[in-house]
């Protein structure tokens, strides 16, 4: 459809109109996305049912879900008038950059990244500059601060996705101290990692950080996540949210998760372990390149065509992301950090797909 | 907060801060958000658990949920490739705001109607006219014409809430096809009416419905609403919907109660008779006059103070909705139509508030 016959569309959209795609064939093990590799114990999800069983399906969730609110908030380390909960942390980027960013206004964007930050950035027609990453993909403060002068927010992925790059945090307080604009910490894969800007919400109110209940908690298919804002800055964030956005299922099977996270603590630590045993012994394989990780996945390069070792690993059924299409990552591939024996059938499908790809 | 030292608000959202509010003390009975009074039977609820319970909690929804939107499109008699799912139809209304709406656009809004329209309008920064009600609060084809003329969007309501109008599909049909304007039809309860625009949607690029499972398929605790467009248009709108952002276990439900909406429907029915039993009722009370309604709920006026009808009824009980903030409704409340009983218990409960609250 041509767009310009369509007066009532605000821009075109031509890189939208397809918007997040993602190619998956179906494989035996699953490490392209991300997610925890251990599903919800069976007493867990009956725990949920039960929770759920007497609550009224016909009446909309609580206006204010305040007690809900206040186990997030509990949780995560942060005070419950700082929080905001949402159908994944997606929704709260999406309230976050409709209430910050329009044309004429510039978002910082390291890259590569997350692919929905500029997705979204696009959408709301803001100006995307690309910096803040140095050439082993960490993070450069001194670039960000460069570009952040003018514009008026700053997204920072820690762990980034896919590079498994971290902030400094001493950094990160500098930057947000001395900047005029506002800085979305995405904290997906905090757990992995250890390092919070929580704090720092406390005292600046150009800060706001975001976390899931997708990756270490295992609840990607129940759709939470949360973001932690200054106290006075949270009510502007929330005015651009809907109301009644979570389903009573997902607070339930949410406070279920939050009681038991003791209990998915334990796969956090195994997972940890797994990731460095798994960049170890990538490591020993001629030809290939891990860099740092401190999140649930490790990109790595094999001096090979990317979608080649893709493609030959599916047909082992092993499914990674090919990430090759992401900025500057041209050569590379990421795998997600499953239980030991699917991280042993990785390594072993990609032994595979190094002998019968051409270096 | 001052927002004009954060540079990165995009604008003041006084009215906004607060955002969609409601006052809703404990009452047995709760008359006052257009619910449907019947829960999920058990059976039907454990049969969502059985759906569920062996799926990967751990694990994203599925990107392109192709059978379940198949499902969805073959329920409200749409193709799949119109269909858009989401989190309450709001997120749909919010996607299609993004996607048109920005400072220098204009939106015509019908007054009174549901306050999420104005509130998200704001928040885009459009400029929303008012038009389209007569003084009897009926839709007025020649004012939306005539205000139509230079705007980007037109949101109609019908049946609208709170007052119950609907729009005449010929006037629709007209207007959409000499407007250049992209017409929003909410037909949230559409169930208890029965006239739909879907028709239009597979030749008219400048239509689009809502649906939504909160009312007549008693699902307003799962949040789920569902938009129609042309099969040109819908990927526009998808592009400013995030991806993932239904999860599993409203997936579920949603299916269950397409599957059982044979079951909803006799429930429909009791409703709709309810609901002109309770309008001829009312207008044997002295002094009290009723919309007429096409919803399941009635907008009426008593000659007293509304709030404090309101809150003599609370005294009582029974909850219903004080409207009486909204525009060109300073006299009115609104009252969901319920069980029998229910419906009873309200009759009586106003009987009693006129007697106590002087005309």
């Amino acid at each position: 459809m041509n767009n310009t016959t369509l007066k009532y569309f605000k821009q075109q959209l031509p890189g939208l109109a397809g918007g997040y795609t993602l190619d998956v064939p179906d494989c035996e093990i699953k490490l392209n996305q991300n997610e925890n590799a251990w599903d919800w114990p069976a007493h867990l999800k009956q725990e949920v049912f039960e929770r759920v069983r007497d609550l009224p399906w016909n009446r909309y969730p609580p206006f204010v879900a305040g007690d809900f609110v206040a186990k997030v908030a509990a949780h995560i380390g942060a005070d419950p008038e700082q929080v905001l909960v949402g159908n994944g942390s997606n929704e709260l980027l999406y309230a976050t950059f409709v209430s910050t960013l329009e044309p004429g206004r510039k978002v910082v964007i390291p890259q590569p990244t997350f692919t929905v930050y500029k997705l979204l950035a696009d959408l709301m027609g803001a100006e995307v500059v690309t910096a803040g990453l140095n050439d082993e993909l960490q993070y450069d403060a001194e670039a960000l601060e460069e570009a952040s002068q003018d514009a008026s927010v700053v997204v920072l992925a820690s762990p980034n996705n896919p590079t498994g790059s971290v902030v400094d945090p001493t950094d990160l307080e500098h930057m947000v101290m001395t900047s005029g604009a506002l800085w979305v910490v995405d904290e997906a894969y905090f757990e992995f990692h250890g390092e919070s800007a929580i704090d720092l919400t406390r005292n600046c109110r150009n800060v706001v950080v975001l976390r899931t209940f997708s990756k270490a908690l295992a609840t990607a298919g129940l759709r939470f996540g949360c973001m932690v804002a200054h106290p006075e800055a949270r009510p502007i964030f929330a005015a651009a949210k809907l109301p009644y956005n979570l389903n009573i299922f997902t607070m339930a099977a949410v406070e279920t998760a939050i009681e038991n996270a003791v209990t998915m603590k334990a796969r956090v630590d195994e997972i940890k372990r797994e990731r460095e045993r798994v960049a170890r012994k990538l490591r020993e394989y001629s030809g290939v390149r891990v860099y740092p990780s401190r999140a649930n996945f490790l990109l790595f390069e094999t001096g090979r065509e990317p979608r080649e070792v893709w493609k030959a690993m599916v047909s082992r059924g092993v499914l990674v992301r090919d990430v090759s299409g992401y900025p500057r990552l041209g050569k590379a591939l990421r795998v997600s950090i499953g239980r030991p024996e699917e991280n042993d059938a990785f390594l072993k499908a990609l032994e595979y797909a190094m002998t019968v790809v051409e270096a």
